[in-house]
């Protein structure tokens, strides 16, 4: 940073509000690294605005200026795009405010900075459902999760980050504010500016507010773990248990015997629900309009499912608490993983169709790479997104073990090429993949360089973030 | 035209098929003139490209050449946005192959041309459904649908075109193709391009294909009209009937009696099910996952609506042909609407919640500007869509009517305005409300431009549509 620079962030400081800034290293610290602590980086101001206004106020200043800002949320992003390398960070935090809930028109207004966890029992609250749900609701920032289009485990019914928000508030880099937060459920009046903001890792601008959607509760809910065969047989019983219940498939999730026993050495309390110890079993939600209806229908689809040999056991949940065991199950993967060790990850997606196959090539190829390798994929397998991890046969993996395998990650993503499939189907770009980004989209990435410089001419917005640099 | 551009085309002509291309009037007029004959224009040139290569041949010859161009689909849109003035046509028609179809994926990728009544078989015949419907099924192209962003009856449950695209190919005014066809449902790689183009009128590139969303057949469906006091009656039906049905509500579908007795007046065959007359009543459409058990559920949940006094009449379908009726009533409002004479329309949308008061005040401004008027309100209320229209008590209304009436067509869009809706919830902008649109959205309409100008620097794409003249 020059002197100039140096000058204009005193200047910036002197025009803000004193609680609205900070430059104190322990209340930095917090807002340098991710929080895995995989990425340490340093900033030399935190901003905490408390309005759009000042939002407005603060980017216009630093377009004026040239200086680069990086926004904030919750940080648990998994790519490296919220840690400061020298950018100004833009904490969302303080704007976390309910602005409006609007039953009738089942839609939620809130500021940037609400955690997750409390839009959902906002919604809880009045009696709808928020459907995102991911790991880490209780620190994530919706700011931040529409930036990365967040997904999590029930997407295949209620689709991405994407798909759940009515209108955006947010700030342009030169301090325009656009507003759509009225709740509308359709609107064609030109190009639709909020989509572009969705995803883009906060490169376009910064969301302040969202008007979200909110959904009726299914009457009732039936979970159920299934044994099948293979990764192709958990796709046969996929399309089979779509036509069974009508289309009431919730979620549908492919679990591997490994990340199971995993779980089961290392989670406390866990323990497998099937009397059979198989190689595969699949998580299946499924939901009905009626109460106490979900779970026999879950029943007697499993149970033609059984007769028609897709799968070999199966056991439903007899209760609340033992759903959500079963569902702890599943969300308890990567704890028992990173138990075991480092693992190599990739958040892959290929349709749906090609997931059995891609998992088998991808795995041939990475266990003869090196046998020491055990593959563990499992994930959202009802909307084509696995999570293909390599960690190591024995426990106790380290650093060194991720060293060794990465020519394997390499080679999955030009799998993954090979099958049309993305290399990032819902963590993004950030930091950690523009590599293997810039290797493989040239046309994309050459479009998104147009409209990345047409909204931010000065490159101001998260500048070393999803964009390759040139 | 000037002699340069003369040369031009018939440069352009000597590189194409002869097959691609017609200056023939007559084959020139079906694409001249809109379906209801509201636009006429003229074209020095028809060219109908056979493969995507051939679009991208010809557009980036006409950008090199700043010659403008009109993308055409069916030719169905409600704005004038298809309709040349002097600009070349580039019709789809001929590029309507099924590319694929991906059961498991639950997804089609069809070219531009394709008719949606095709795309809707296409999907039956593998026992899947594309949700797209309206009234114009059996011309309008996907194309079209998709630059369009189109709406139609079942957007409550099932979203707006934009929700039904997992991918698109496109050709951008400098000729490149940009292509994401393998049907991927979750991809966070950057900037999501397809939604640009999804609901841009053609102004900034022309689509070629699409990978489209399916779905699973609800196993039943239930049918019915119920009879409501009021508008606010309707919106507090839906919110009970959400609830009582766990979220199953499909379709929502407001209908005035004046609108309805037009229907029966004009429609041969339409007979109203209820005993009574009311003065508003909804057409309700709810599914289950379960054979045989919409229309119970839908009993049920009507039956619960009745002794809440939140209806004072109903009536269920009871078969397949039944149901049919029930919807050929709702679908023909607009015919019976147009036998009765010449209508001032407006395809506006508020929030939900919103709805009841806007169509109260609504309704009053426009009958105190003249007796002689008479509201007819109908359509997607379950999304907060209505077509508020304004008809003539008599008989036989023509133009002079739609020209005395033009006044209250801007203080309808100021309420709409006040109501934070949309002057254009499913119709688009097209050259019809270019006026209305730029009174109202300067900050959107210049980050619009910004895009546009960045896209389409030499402003070839539709460029008389959307964006207003400068």
């Amino acid at each position: 940073m020059n002197s100039d620079q140096v000058a204009s962030l005193e200047t910036l400081k002197s025009k803000l509000d004193p609680k609205a800034w900070s430059v104190d290293p322990t209340e930095l610290s917090a807002h340098t690294q991710d929080w895995r602590g995989r990425y340490q980086g340093q900033t030399p101001l935190l901003i905490k605005p408390a309005s759009t206004a000042e939002v407005a106020e603060i980017l216009t200043f630093c377009n004026d200026h040239q200086i680069a800002v990086l926004p904030q949320g919750g940080n648990t992003g998994l790519v490296g795009g919220s840690t400061p390398q020298g950018e100004i960070v833009i904490s969302l935090r303080r704007m976390n405010a309910v602005r409006d809930l609007d039953i009738a028109n089942e839609s939620l207004c809130v500021e940037a900075g609400a955690i997750l966890e409390t839009v959902q029992q906002e919604a809880a609250n009045a009696n709808k459902l928020f459907p995102l749900s991911l790991g880490a609701q209780g620190s994530a920032m919706i700011g931040g999760l529409i930036s990365t289009n967040a997904g999590g485990v029930h997407v295949l019914r209620y689709g991405m980050m994407r798909d759940l928000v009515l209108g955006l508030e947010a700030v342009l880099p030169d301090g325009t504010i656009i507003s759509d937060l009225t709740g509308l459920r359709k609107n064609n009046t030109g190009y639709d500016l909020k989509q572009l903001l969705i995803g883009a890792e906060g490169t376009l601008g910064i969301v302040t507010a969202a008007t979200l959607k909110l959904y009726t509760h299914p009457a009732s809910l039936g979970v159920g773990i299934a044994a099948v065969p293979s990764p192709q047989g958990a796709v046969d019983l996929l399309d089979f248990m779509k036509s069974a219940t009508g289309g009431a498939v919730a979620a549908f999730e492919l679990m591997p015997k490994f990340g199971l026993d995993l779980v089961c050495d290392h989670v406390p309390g866990a323990r497998l629900p099937l009397e059979s110890d198989p190689d595969w079993s699949v998580l299946i939600e499924v939901t009905s309009g009626e109460a106490d209806r979900a779970s026999e229908i879950l029943e007697s689809a499993l149970g033609e499912a059984f007769e028609k040999d897709l799968i070999s056991d199966a056991v439903i949940a007899q209760s609340d608490s033992q759903a959500h065991e079963f569902w702890m199950l599943r969300e308890s993967i990567p704890e028992g993983e990173k138990a075991h060790g480092k693992a190599a990850k990739h958040d892959v997606s290929v349709a749906v169709s090609k997931m059995p196959s891609f998992m088998h090539a991808a795995s041939r190829m990475a266990e003869s790479f090196d046998p020491d390798i055990k593959v563990i994929a499992f994930g959202h397998v009802g909307d084509g997104n696995v999570h293909f991890n390599l960690g190591a046969k024995q426990a106790g993996a380290g650093d060194e073990f991720i060293e060794k395998v990465k020519p394997v990650t390499r080679a999955i993503y030009d799998l993954v090429d090979e099958y049309g499939g993305s290399i990032s189907a819902e963590h993004g770009i950030g930091i950690l993949k523009q590599g293997e980004f810039a290797a493989r989209q040239s046309t994309d990435i050459a479009i998104m360089r147009v409209i990345k410089a047409a909204i931010d001419p000065n490159n101001i917005m998260n500048p070393r973030v999803l964009l390759p640099q040139t």
